[in-house]
């Protein structure tokens, strides 16, 4: 029996390292058997709803793809053409959408960010109320908070180099510059996943780029019951010395979601881009990398890459770099998600 | 041979009533066996057009999980991305667009109302010309004028929960405050599929919400030929007495689609909705329910439901509330509907 | 071993003759027995990604629907919901883009013309650099230079009606007026064709709307190589006269691209809307086509068809017209592109 068929997955901090290594081990079968694996039917002609609040470039890519792969459709919904109840205007309830939805679809995606909301932890309300009405699993497609899929597709990645065992690998997640203005779904994620499979996590970042202190909390209790550890640090060269993993991005900072509160959109980018801009050395170099564990460490990212501003071309095409291994795996871990948590029994 | 194979679905009064009744039953197959019913993949690798003047909810979900339950695939197209001629621009003819369609495609379902449209009718007479035009099946996904997918599956809801005769049984179809300034398209198919198949059929409105005199009429002619009645009542406690279903749904007034032509869509919409608000007991409550047989009639709405405007949340949410098996249905029926019309023979 | 798995097709002038005909019998098998072939499953389960800069009417529905026939999924991608690097925003750069999709898909098709592009070439160059990065094949659905699957299309309705030897067949290749502001693509590709396989094609259009040079030198060196001829005319008498087959289509001048980028699209537009209206005698009209072989030549249109400014309707719609039949044929071809070039072997 299949204790995973049901679930929800808004965070993998919701699940046991138990259900977590089950996803991932289909998810490297999938790999290996592409389109002949046992389960490869197991959508046959049934519905995944994608729900995008926000656009999004490989999730929704790689979400559908992995639908089509399994049998199944995803449909690609945007609420902008639901008439959905807001603050603002009459419309469907959450309860409504998701019991209605969850008699068409054996599962429901939703991808809920900054610009689609009115403060941090809004986005994470919405996926819990879907959850709550829905009686079909929940799946993040990146929220506020977090992003299940991408965690697990980074795992992923550094097994396929490092092999299964990330004991004692030290990965280091650096903030880096740039123009984007980036959410803290992906990287909150993988420090989570990162510290409860043993890795040890250094989080690197200029001062003021501080992440939600909940999620640091986790992290930190993550490292000690996997006995690994978990620190943050301001200065790059204790960051880089001795990693084995790098990992850069991109984000905002607190001030973000009350600025555009505030002020707009547009106005909060705008100081976003302003403030990372004074941080011009927050760019993984060849420099930097030949200073991680025998100048050799792996490097990677959730993608899409801003290139020349979170790292640069050299790093990102060198041999080390397996940035498009890791985006390949989202597919891989979606399907193994879906089968597991939404595919016929 | 199946005499349906071929034809339009524009509304129900242009079936038969042992059509209508083929589709239901087929549409309580399919209910029953979901995904192993031997019309299972009668669209196999075929393709449904899904034509999308105007967005929607649960239309454009339903018939694209329909189409994809039935081993096919349903096309999610919007006219602003395709260069049809309008009275304002260049253009595609419908004569054209349609014989085109006809040759890619086994059906085409169209969804055309308020916004889309200069004058009430005009949708019906876009449907009719795409009819007559393509050489596969037209179905509508709700038009100014009908919504025959949603006819099909109120009724087979109310036979879900009250058996299949339905003859004798009263229905209430009560207009409700709100601010979305409905269609006349599910209600005007409503009565007359009710009343079609034996249903007392009681429609209640206030004063100044007439619908299509047309539709009156046939539905009175309907309700002559099956034997039973059709009343139109402005007082609610006339209205709710005896009732055995209760059917609530806000609709505008004639006069919308002439100040939309005159004043636009926004001030059109900003009389309809200060026109609605005076009408502040025309919402089902408990009290109201009270008042049914026995205190008893099931509760029914086409979907999605303007809470505590139509209906309040204790009769949506109480037992008798038949909201999301109607719904649900509506999957069932649109398969029974592309089964019937153009899956493979 | 299939010669053509793997390849890309941005012209059909980078396929042999050979190879363009092996295409064409397969879209002949596949019209013959369009849902039964051997290889109708041959995307089964795969995804191809359909990449829309520019909308599109019959090229995504025929696409879509080649996909779904080969039992494969077309994914519906428009660029504004992807954060693509662009010379003014952040985001992904098509090396990224390409490499990435490669994962997700077993081919790419890219649709990108006059207003998504800065100048007459770009786009080409786009489609060689996501043809350089990516790994799967890279399929045209149109852009500013050529239109390949609609040139196959148009040669498989030639051949539907006047039988496979087009050799010696004349076919008049006529600008039309009209408002629409055409792009070259297609008639561009359908003049590189049609010299390849030996047709004398004669290219009509008034003063001022020279096509591109290279194409023309190209559609010289066909003619020349398969022993037919190429010829450009201004005047229609000598235009029409003993052709086979009649093909308009409206076009804008060379000053377009230019126009645009210094004064906005929609002061380009009408300025080439302008200049159109000034030729009033170029329209396909039955006087025209009494001058043809016999006065019986067959008429054809990539479609979508501007009536009454390209062709008038009686042309359009006589038992000689095979506008319909082209259209159709854009699905046929488009499975055996894909069949060959990304079906599974």
């Amino acid at each position: 029996m299949n204790e995973l068929y049901g679930r929800d997955l808004i965070t993998t901090q919701d699940w046991s390292v138990e259900e977590i290594e089950k996803a991932l081990d289909l998810a490297f079968e999938f790999k290996a058997n592409r389109y002949d694996h046992p389960l490869n039917n197991c959508l046959d002609r049934r519905t995944f709803f994608m729900f995008f609040y926000n656009p999004s470039v490989r999730t929704r890519q790689s979400f559908e793809a992995a639908a089509t792969e399994l049998g199944g459709h995803a449909q690609f919904l945007e609420p902008k053409s639901m008439r959905l109840k807001t603050s603002k205007s009459a419309g469907e309830t959450i309860e409504d959408a998701a019991n209605v939805m969850s008699r068409y679809a054996v599962g429901i995606g939703i991808r809920i960010l900054e610009t689609a909301l009115e403060y941090y932890g809004q986005g994470e309300e919405i996926l819990r109320r879907y959850a709550e009405h829905a009686s079909v699993p929940i799946v993040s497609m990146a929220h506020d908070k977090f992003h299940p899929c991408q965690g697990l597709a980074d795992v992923m990645g550094y097994r396929m180099h490092a092999g299964k065992n990330l004991k004692g690998k030290k990965i280091l997640q650096v903030w880096g510059k740039g123009a984007l203005v980036r959410s803290w779904a992906s990287v909150q994620e993988s420090i989570l996943i990162n510290s409860r499979l043993g890795m040890d996590v250094t989080l690197a970042y200029p001062k003021g780029y501080d992440l939600d202190p909940q999620v640091i909390k986790w992290a930190k209790e993550n490292a000690a019951a996997s006995d690994s550890s978990f620190e943050i640090v301001h200065d790059l060269e204790e960051a880089y010395r001795n990693a084995d993993f790098v990992y850069s991005r991109n984000w905002a900072t607190a001030d973000f979601y009350p600025e555009m509160a505030k002020h707009g959109v547009e106005a909060a980018k705008k100081k976003e881009i302003e403030l990372a801009a004074k941080h011009d050395d927050w760019i993984t170099t060849e420099e930097w990398m030949a200073k991680t564990r025998d100048g050799n460490a792996f490097f990677t990212h959730c993608g899409p890459v801003d290139r020349n501003a979170e790292v640069t071309d050299e790093v990102c095409d060198s041999p080390r770099s397996i940035v498009y291994d890791v985006a390949e795996n989202r597919l891989h871990v979606q399907k193994a998600v879906m089968a597991l948590t939404m595919g016929k029994q």
